[in-house]
Protein backbone atom coordinates (compact mmCIF):
# COMPACT_ATOMS: atom_id res chain seq x y z
CA UNK A 1 0.00 0.00 0.00
CA UNK A 2 1.44 3.60 -0.94
CA UNK A 3 0.40 5.92 0.74
CA UNK A 4 0.39 9.47 -0.26
CA UNK A 5 3.29 9.21 -2.96
CA UNK A 6 4.77 12.36 -4.78
CA UNK A 7 6.82 10.69 -7.63
CA UNK A 8 5.98 8.97 -10.38
CA UNK A 9 9.18 7.03 -10.73
CA UNK A 10 8.88 5.93 -7.75
CA UNK A 11 5.41 4.47 -8.02
CA UNK A 12 6.93 2.58 -11.09
CA UNK A 13 9.38 1.50 -9.03
CA UNK A 14 7.51 0.19 -6.37
CA UNK A 15 5.17 -1.56 -9.04
CA UNK A 16 8.61 -3.66 -10.90
CA UNK A 17 9.73 -4.56 -7.68
CA UNK A 18 6.43 -6.32 -7.33
CA UNK A 19 6.14 -7.49 -10.22
CA UNK A 20 10.02 -8.93 -10.06
CA UNK A 21 9.13 -10.55 -6.45
CA UNK A 22 5.43 -11.97 -7.26
CA UNK A 23 3.30 -9.56 -5.23
CA UNK A 24 0.49 -8.16 -7.52
CA UNK A 25 -1.85 -6.14 -5.29
CA UNK A 26 -0.73 -2.83 -5.41
CA UNK A 27 -2.87 -0.07 -3.58
CA UNK A 28 -2.53 3.71 -3.56
CA UNK A 29 -3.94 5.81 -0.64
CA UNK A 30 -4.09 9.59 -1.76
CA UNK A 31 -1.81 9.34 -4.13
CA UNK A 32 -0.90 12.48 -6.34
CA UNK A 33 -3.18 12.02 -9.60
CA UNK A 34 -0.17 13.28 -12.05
CA UNK A 35 2.53 10.83 -10.43
CA UNK A 36 -0.40 8.06 -10.38
CA UNK A 37 -1.17 8.27 -14.31
CA UNK A 38 2.47 8.67 -15.66
CA UNK A 39 3.24 5.47 -13.42
CA UNK A 40 1.59 3.73 -15.40
CA UNK A 41 4.17 3.33 -17.90
CA UNK A 42 6.60 1.64 -15.72
CA UNK A 43 8.76 -1.02 -17.34
CA UNK A 44 7.37 -4.35 -16.98
CA UNK A 45 4.76 -3.49 -14.43
CA UNK A 46 2.33 -1.82 -16.67
CA UNK A 47 -0.52 -4.17 -16.19
CA UNK A 48 0.16 -4.16 -12.40
CA UNK A 49 -0.02 -0.84 -11.92
CA UNK A 50 -3.47 -0.88 -14.45
CA UNK A 51 -5.01 -2.89 -11.89
CA UNK A 52 -3.90 -1.14 -8.89
CA UNK A 53 -7.09 0.04 -6.41
CA UNK A 54 -7.03 3.67 -5.68
CA UNK A 55 -8.55 4.31 -2.12
CA UNK A 56 -9.33 8.05 -0.21
CA UNK A 57 -8.11 6.53 3.48
CA UNK A 58 -5.87 3.50 4.44
CA UNK A 59 -8.53 2.47 7.06
CA UNK A 60 -10.38 1.78 3.80
CA UNK A 61 -7.53 0.47 1.93
CA UNK A 62 -6.77 -2.37 4.69
CA UNK A 63 -10.10 -3.15 5.59
CA UNK A 64 -9.86 -7.14 4.35
CA UNK A 65 -6.19 -7.45 5.90
CA UNK A 66 -5.50 -9.34 9.53
CA UNK A 67 -2.00 -7.50 9.65
CA UNK A 68 -1.12 -4.49 9.00
CA UNK A 69 2.50 -3.58 8.50
CA UNK A 70 4.04 -0.02 8.53
CA UNK A 71 7.37 0.72 7.55
CA UNK A 72 9.73 3.35 8.76
CA UNK A 73 13.42 4.93 8.69
CA UNK A 74 13.19 5.53 12.93
CA UNK A 75 14.88 8.58 12.41
CA UNK A 76 14.07 11.51 15.58
CA UNK A 77 10.68 10.18 15.55
CA UNK A 78 9.30 8.83 18.72
CA UNK A 79 7.34 5.47 17.55
CA UNK A 80 4.37 4.27 19.64
CA UNK A 81 4.18 0.91 17.83
CA UNK A 82 6.71 -1.96 18.29
CA UNK A 83 9.37 -2.09 15.46
CA UNK A 84 10.88 -5.15 13.88
CA UNK A 85 13.70 -5.35 12.15
CA UNK A 86 12.85 -6.30 8.42
CA UNK A 87 14.44 -9.98 8.50
CA UNK A 88 12.12 -10.76 12.50
CA UNK A 89 9.30 -8.43 10.82
CA UNK A 90 9.28 -10.81 7.56
CA UNK A 91 9.37 -13.86 8.77
CA UNK A 92 5.89 -12.92 11.13
CA UNK A 93 4.53 -11.27 7.76
CA UNK A 94 5.56 -14.74 5.43
CA UNK A 95 3.69 -16.72 8.13
CA UNK A 96 0.64 -14.68 8.16
CA UNK A 97 0.28 -14.37 4.50
CA UNK A 98 -0.15 -18.22 4.39
CA UNK A 99 -3.79 -18.17 5.89
CA UNK A 100 -4.59 -14.36 5.28
CA UNK A 101 -4.02 -10.50 3.80
CA UNK A 102 -0.83 -8.25 4.96
CA UNK A 103 -0.85 -5.16 3.97
CA UNK A 104 2.20 -3.26 4.11
CA UNK A 105 2.69 0.35 4.06
CA UNK A 106 5.04 2.74 2.79
CA UNK A 107 4.77 6.47 3.32
CA UNK A 108 5.46 9.75 1.52
CA UNK A 109 8.83 10.44 0.08
CA UNK A 110 9.64 13.51 1.86
CA UNK A 111 7.70 12.57 5.43
CA UNK A 112 6.77 8.44 5.03
CA UNK A 113 4.24 7.74 6.88
CA UNK A 114 2.24 10.30 9.46
CA UNK A 115 0.98 9.21 13.08
CA UNK A 116 -2.05 8.70 12.15
CA UNK A 117 -0.80 6.22 9.46
CA UNK A 118 0.82 4.51 11.87
CA UNK A 119 -2.24 4.26 14.49
CA UNK A 120 -3.41 1.68 11.92
CA UNK A 121 -0.53 -0.71 11.94
CA UNK A 122 -0.02 -3.38 14.41
CA UNK A 123 3.91 -3.18 13.85
CA UNK A 124 6.44 -1.38 11.93
CA UNK A 125 9.41 -2.92 9.83
CA UNK A 126 12.92 -1.34 9.66
CA UNK A 127 15.51 -1.52 6.92
CA UNK A 128 18.42 -1.98 8.81
CA UNK A 129 20.57 1.23 7.42
CA UNK A 130 23.29 2.85 8.60
CA UNK A 131 22.83 6.09 11.26
CA UNK A 132 23.69 8.61 9.15
CA UNK A 133 21.77 8.05 6.54
CA UNK A 134 18.79 6.03 7.90
CA UNK A 135 16.66 7.09 4.83
CA UNK A 136 15.98 5.16 1.37
CA UNK A 137 14.80 5.69 -1.35
CA UNK A 138 10.88 4.61 -2.00
CA UNK A 139 11.74 2.41 -4.83
CA UNK A 140 14.68 0.64 -3.42
CA UNK A 141 12.85 0.57 0.21
CA UNK A 142 10.16 -1.41 -1.92
CA UNK A 143 12.65 -3.84 -3.68
CA UNK A 144 14.35 -4.96 -0.29
CA UNK A 145 11.13 -5.33 1.88
CA UNK A 146 10.16 -7.59 -0.78
CA UNK A 147 12.96 -9.03 -1.47
CA UNK A 148 13.32 -10.30 2.09
CA UNK A 149 9.67 -11.70 1.81
CA UNK A 150 10.22 -13.80 -0.59
CA UNK A 151 13.60 -15.15 0.04
CA UNK A 152 12.98 -18.62 0.51
CA UNK A 153 12.39 -19.70 4.27
CA UNK A 154 10.37 -22.66 4.85
CA UNK A 155 6.76 -21.78 6.39
CA UNK A 156 7.27 -22.68 10.07
CA UNK A 157 4.08 -24.67 11.73
CA UNK A 158 1.69 -22.49 12.67
CA UNK A 159 -0.07 -24.35 15.68
CA UNK A 160 -3.56 -23.51 16.78
CA UNK A 161 -3.18 -19.39 16.44
CA UNK A 162 -6.97 -18.14 16.33
CA UNK A 163 -7.45 -16.54 13.15
CA UNK A 164 -7.22 -12.74 13.68
CA UNK A 165 -9.81 -9.37 13.21
CA UNK A 166 -9.96 -8.07 9.56
CA UNK A 167 -8.55 -4.31 10.12
CA UNK A 168 -12.22 -3.23 9.16
CA UNK A 169 -13.65 -5.10 11.68
CA UNK A 170 -11.21 -3.65 14.06
CA UNK A 171 -11.66 -0.25 13.12
CA UNK A 172 -15.36 -0.96 13.18
CA UNK A 173 -13.92 -1.66 16.96
CA UNK A 174 -12.22 1.67 16.93
CA UNK A 175 -15.09 3.61 16.83
CA UNK A 176 -17.36 2.07 18.66
CA UNK A 177 -14.94 2.74 21.30
CA UNK A 178 -14.69 6.25 20.58
CA UNK A 179 -18.51 7.01 20.10
CA UNK A 180 -18.89 5.57 23.77
CA UNK A 181 -15.68 7.09 25.32
CA UNK A 182 -17.43 10.61 23.78
CA UNK A 183 -21.13 9.74 24.75
CA UNK A 184 -19.67 8.96 27.88
CA UNK A 185 -17.72 12.51 28.32
CA UNK A 186 -14.58 10.67 28.42
CA UNK A 187 -13.43 12.23 25.43
CA UNK A 188 -14.36 15.96 24.23
CA UNK A 189 -13.82 17.30 20.60
CA UNK A 190 -10.16 18.65 22.08
CA UNK A 191 -9.01 15.34 23.19
CA UNK A 192 -10.39 13.38 20.58
CA UNK A 193 -7.39 13.37 18.03
CA UNK A 194 -4.77 11.89 20.72
CA UNK A 195 -7.22 9.55 22.54
CA UNK A 196 -8.21 8.39 18.40
CA UNK A 197 -4.42 7.30 17.64
CA UNK A 198 -4.23 5.96 21.10
CA UNK A 199 -7.05 3.58 20.82
CA UNK A 200 -6.44 2.97 17.32
CA UNK A 201 -3.10 1.79 18.49
CA UNK A 202 -3.95 -0.02 21.71
CA UNK A 203 -6.20 -2.12 19.70
CA UNK A 204 -3.82 -3.49 17.17
CA UNK A 205 -1.58 -4.42 19.72
CA UNK A 206 -4.56 -6.01 21.66
CA UNK A 207 -4.92 -8.84 19.05
CA UNK A 208 -8.77 -9.24 18.92
CA UNK A 209 -9.80 -13.00 17.57
CA UNK A 210 -11.58 -13.43 14.74
CA UNK A 211 -13.78 -15.36 16.46
CA UNK A 212 -14.67 -13.09 19.04
CA UNK A 213 -15.54 -9.85 16.85
CA UNK A 214 -19.26 -10.52 17.16
CA UNK A 215 -19.15 -10.32 21.05
CA UNK A 216 -17.20 -7.39 20.77
CA UNK A 217 -19.01 -5.51 18.68
CA UNK A 218 -22.53 -6.59 20.46
CA UNK A 219 -21.32 -5.20 23.73
CA UNK A 220 -19.96 -1.75 22.39
CA UNK A 221 -23.44 -1.28 20.25
CA UNK A 222 -25.47 -2.16 23.06
CA UNK A 223 -23.46 0.10 25.45
CA UNK A 224 -23.34 2.75 22.82
CA UNK A 225 -27.46 2.33 22.61
CA UNK A 226 -27.60 3.17 26.19
CA UNK A 227 -25.66 5.93 26.44
CA UNK A 228 -27.42 7.97 23.68
CA UNK A 229 -30.67 7.28 25.23
CA UNK B 1 31.28 -1.39 -9.62
CA UNK B 2 28.89 0.73 -11.92
CA UNK B 3 30.01 -0.97 -15.79
CA UNK B 4 28.47 1.43 -18.63
CA UNK B 5 25.08 3.03 -16.74
CA UNK B 6 23.40 5.22 -18.48
CA UNK B 7 20.72 7.00 -16.52
CA UNK B 8 21.65 9.73 -14.00
CA UNK B 9 19.18 8.42 -11.41
CA UNK B 10 20.33 4.87 -11.70
CA UNK B 11 23.42 6.38 -10.70
CA UNK B 12 22.35 7.85 -7.98
CA UNK B 13 20.09 5.72 -6.66
CA UNK B 14 23.41 3.37 -6.51
CA UNK B 15 25.08 5.78 -5.02
CA UNK B 16 22.68 6.35 -2.22
CA UNK B 17 21.80 2.52 -1.48
CA UNK B 18 25.81 2.20 -0.84
CA UNK B 19 25.38 4.85 1.42
CA UNK B 20 22.57 3.76 3.58
CA UNK B 21 23.57 0.19 4.05
CA UNK B 22 27.30 1.52 4.78
CA UNK B 23 29.16 1.54 1.41
CA UNK B 24 31.83 3.79 0.85
CA UNK B 25 33.79 2.94 -2.40
CA UNK B 26 31.97 3.81 -5.64
CA UNK B 27 33.77 2.94 -9.11
CA UNK B 28 32.98 3.77 -12.83
CA UNK B 29 33.55 2.24 -15.86
CA UNK B 30 32.89 3.37 -18.89
CA UNK B 31 29.96 5.67 -17.91
CA UNK B 32 28.07 8.36 -19.78
CA UNK B 33 29.48 11.12 -19.01
CA UNK B 34 26.32 12.96 -18.63
CA UNK B 35 24.77 10.50 -16.38
CA UNK B 36 28.12 10.45 -14.13
CA UNK B 37 28.19 14.26 -13.82
CA UNK B 38 23.70 14.88 -12.99
CA UNK B 39 24.07 12.14 -10.66
CA UNK B 40 26.05 13.86 -8.04
CA UNK B 41 23.04 15.58 -6.91
CA UNK B 42 21.99 12.43 -5.61
CA UNK B 43 19.62 12.62 -2.45
CA UNK B 44 22.27 12.05 0.71
CA UNK B 45 25.20 10.67 -1.95
CA UNK B 46 26.70 13.34 -3.07
CA UNK B 47 29.80 12.90 -1.16
CA UNK B 48 30.17 9.29 -2.05
CA UNK B 49 29.55 10.15 -5.78
CA UNK B 50 32.03 13.28 -5.83
CA UNK B 51 34.76 10.54 -4.15
CA UNK B 52 33.86 8.26 -6.82
CA UNK B 53 36.79 6.87 -9.41
CA UNK B 54 36.41 6.59 -13.03
CA UNK B 55 37.75 4.04 -14.87
CA UNK B 56 38.43 3.28 -18.56
CA UNK B 57 38.40 -0.73 -17.94
CA UNK B 58 37.23 -2.80 -15.74
CA UNK B 59 40.35 -4.63 -15.27
CA UNK B 60 41.84 -1.59 -13.99
CA UNK B 61 38.58 -0.86 -12.18
CA UNK B 62 38.83 -4.30 -10.09
CA UNK B 63 42.95 -4.40 -10.26
CA UNK B 64 43.24 -4.28 -6.00
CA UNK B 65 40.54 -6.90 -5.41
CA UNK B 66 40.81 -10.63 -4.42
CA UNK B 67 37.62 -11.82 -5.42
CA UNK B 68 34.85 -9.94 -8.02
CA UNK B 69 31.09 -10.77 -8.42
CA UNK B 70 29.24 -10.11 -11.30
CA UNK B 71 25.53 -9.87 -10.73
CA UNK B 72 23.10 -11.15 -13.32
CA UNK B 73 19.47 -11.41 -13.96
CA UNK B 74 20.30 -14.26 -15.80
CA UNK B 75 17.33 -14.62 -18.89
CA UNK B 76 18.47 -16.27 -22.06
CA UNK B 77 22.34 -16.06 -21.83
CA UNK B 78 24.75 -18.87 -21.81
CA UNK B 79 26.34 -18.16 -18.85
CA UNK B 80 29.87 -19.55 -18.09
CA UNK B 81 30.81 -18.76 -14.86
CA UNK B 82 29.21 -20.38 -11.37
CA UNK B 83 26.17 -18.61 -10.42
CA UNK B 84 24.68 -18.56 -7.05
CA UNK B 85 22.06 -17.08 -5.07
CA UNK B 86 22.65 -13.72 -3.47
CA UNK B 87 22.08 -15.30 -0.17
CA UNK B 88 24.73 -18.11 -0.80
CA UNK B 89 26.68 -15.65 -2.50
CA UNK B 90 26.67 -13.14 -0.46
CA UNK B 91 28.14 -15.20 2.57
CA UNK B 92 30.90 -16.06 0.33
CA UNK B 93 31.82 -12.34 -0.43
CA UNK B 94 31.08 -11.29 3.71
CA UNK B 95 34.04 -13.82 4.82
CA UNK B 96 36.14 -12.75 2.04
CA UNK B 97 35.42 -8.75 3.06
CA UNK B 98 37.36 -9.49 6.31
CA UNK B 99 40.55 -9.91 4.91
CA UNK B 100 40.76 -7.74 1.30
CA UNK B 101 38.46 -5.99 -1.08
CA UNK B 102 35.65 -7.74 -3.12
CA UNK B 103 34.03 -5.58 -6.45
CA UNK B 104 30.63 -6.14 -7.00
CA UNK B 105 29.78 -5.44 -10.62
CA UNK B 106 26.32 -3.90 -11.97
CA UNK B 107 25.92 -3.89 -15.34
CA UNK B 108 24.79 -1.07 -17.81
CA UNK B 109 20.16 -0.94 -17.93
CA UNK B 110 20.10 -2.06 -20.95
CA UNK B 111 21.94 -5.31 -21.65
CA UNK B 112 24.06 -6.02 -18.23
CA UNK B 113 27.17 -7.18 -18.32
CA UNK B 114 28.88 -8.11 -21.44
CA UNK B 115 30.42 -11.43 -21.90
CA UNK B 116 33.87 -9.62 -21.68
CA UNK B 117 32.74 -7.94 -18.43
CA UNK B 118 31.72 -11.29 -17.09
CA UNK B 119 35.02 -13.34 -17.78
CA UNK B 120 36.74 -10.65 -15.36
CA UNK B 121 34.39 -12.47 -12.90
CA UNK B 122 35.07 -15.45 -9.76
CA UNK B 123 31.17 -16.24 -9.91
CA UNK B 124 27.77 -14.44 -10.43
CA UNK B 125 24.93 -13.94 -7.78
CA UNK B 126 21.48 -14.01 -9.06
CA UNK B 127 18.72 -12.10 -7.03
CA UNK B 128 15.58 -14.94 -7.09
CA UNK B 129 13.12 -12.75 -9.03
CA UNK B 130 10.00 -14.28 -10.77
CA UNK B 131 10.71 -16.26 -13.87
CA UNK B 132 8.18 -14.18 -15.90
CA UNK B 133 9.54 -10.87 -14.73
CA UNK B 134 13.48 -11.47 -14.08
CA UNK B 135 14.96 -7.85 -14.76
CA UNK B 136 15.30 -5.55 -12.27
CA UNK B 137 15.94 -2.04 -12.26
CA UNK B 138 19.56 -1.07 -11.29
CA UNK B 139 19.56 1.20 -8.45
CA UNK B 140 16.69 -1.89 -7.08
CA UNK B 141 18.98 -4.29 -7.53
CA UNK B 142 22.25 -2.41 -5.84
CA UNK B 143 19.99 -1.72 -2.93
CA UNK B 144 19.14 -5.67 -2.48
CA UNK B 145 22.56 -6.84 -2.67
CA UNK B 146 23.97 -4.09 -0.44
CA UNK B 147 21.41 -5.05 2.09
CA UNK B 148 21.74 -8.66 1.82
CA UNK B 149 25.32 -8.46 2.31
CA UNK B 150 24.77 -5.76 5.22
CA UNK B 151 22.37 -7.73 7.27
CA UNK B 152 23.85 -8.88 10.35
CA UNK B 153 22.44 -11.08 12.73
CA UNK B 154 21.73 -8.83 15.56
CA UNK B 155 19.56 -8.94 17.88
CA UNK B 156 16.16 -9.09 16.35
CA UNK B 157 13.55 -6.87 18.29
CA UNK B 158 14.55 -3.18 18.36
CA UNK B 159 11.58 -1.12 20.57
CA UNK B 160 11.01 -4.65 22.44
CA UNK B 161 7.85 -5.78 23.01
CA UNK B 162 5.54 -3.58 24.92
CA UNK B 163 5.37 -4.84 28.81
CA UNK B 164 2.15 -6.80 29.47
CA UNK B 165 -0.95 -5.75 31.88
CA UNK B 166 -1.00 -7.33 35.52
CA UNK B 167 -3.24 -10.31 36.13
CA UNK B 168 -4.70 -8.07 38.55
CA UNK B 169 -5.42 -5.30 35.88
CA UNK B 170 -7.07 -7.53 33.84
CA UNK B 171 -9.72 -9.10 35.66
CA UNK B 172 -10.63 -5.12 37.19
CA UNK B 173 -11.19 -4.47 33.02
CA UNK B 174 -13.01 -7.75 32.96
CA UNK B 175 -15.43 -6.58 35.87
CA UNK B 176 -15.52 -3.60 34.32
CA UNK B 177 -16.60 -4.76 30.60
CA UNK B 178 -19.40 -7.22 32.29
CA UNK B 179 -20.66 -4.35 34.45
CA UNK B 180 -20.79 -1.94 31.57
CA UNK B 181 -22.45 -5.19 29.20
CA UNK B 182 -25.28 -5.71 32.50
CA UNK B 183 -26.18 -2.01 32.44
CA UNK B 184 -26.69 -1.70 29.37
CA UNK B 185 -28.81 -4.67 28.91
CA UNK B 186 -26.55 -7.09 26.83
CA UNK B 187 -26.00 -9.25 29.46
CA UNK B 188 -28.87 -10.58 31.90
CA UNK B 189 -28.76 -13.39 35.03
CA UNK B 190 -28.72 -15.93 33.07
CA UNK B 191 -26.15 -15.20 30.30
CA UNK B 192 -23.94 -13.88 32.50
CA UNK B 193 -21.57 -17.01 33.56
CA UNK B 194 -21.05 -18.27 29.83
CA UNK B 195 -20.07 -14.32 28.82
CA UNK B 196 -17.91 -13.61 31.97
CA UNK B 197 -15.80 -16.59 31.05
CA UNK B 198 -15.91 -15.72 27.21
CA UNK B 199 -14.99 -11.97 28.09
CA UNK B 200 -12.15 -13.21 30.72
CA UNK B 201 -10.98 -15.50 27.86
CA UNK B 202 -10.97 -13.14 25.31
CA UNK B 203 -9.26 -10.18 27.26
CA UNK B 204 -6.64 -12.79 27.81
CA UNK B 205 -5.92 -13.13 25.10
CA UNK B 206 -5.98 -9.81 23.97
CA UNK B 207 -2.28 -9.08 25.46
CA UNK B 208 -2.95 -5.66 26.79
CA UNK B 209 -0.25 -3.61 27.20
CA UNK B 210 0.54 -2.17 31.09
CA UNK B 211 0.55 1.62 29.43
CA UNK B 212 -2.25 1.33 28.50
CA UNK B 213 -4.17 0.03 31.63
CA UNK B 214 -4.86 3.74 33.04
CA UNK B 215 -6.86 4.40 29.48
CA UNK B 216 -8.63 1.28 29.33
CA UNK B 217 -10.11 1.32 32.95
CA UNK B 218 -10.93 4.97 32.15
CA UNK B 219 -13.12 4.86 29.31
CA UNK B 220 -14.74 1.81 31.47
CA UNK B 221 -14.81 3.64 34.46
CA UNK B 222 -16.65 7.17 32.84
CA UNK B 223 -18.87 4.61 30.43
CA UNK B 224 -19.92 2.47 33.96
CA UNK B 225 -20.76 5.78 35.57
CA UNK B 226 -22.77 7.14 32.80
CA UNK B 227 -24.97 4.45 32.21
CA UNK B 228 -25.84 4.35 35.41
CA UNK B 229 -27.15 7.58 36.17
Amino acid sequence: VLVGTRNPLNMGAAARAMSNFGFHDLRVVRPYEVAFREARSAVGAAALLRSAEEHKTLAEAVADCTLVVGTTAIGRRQLKQPVKRLEAGAKHIRKKLQSSRVAILFGSEKVGLSNTDLSHCNFLIHVPTRKEHLSMNLGQSVAVCLYELSRSALPEAIAGKPEAIKAGDLERVTQLVLEAATASGYVNDRSRPAIEQRVRRLLRRMRVPAEDTGLVLGILRQILWKLNQ
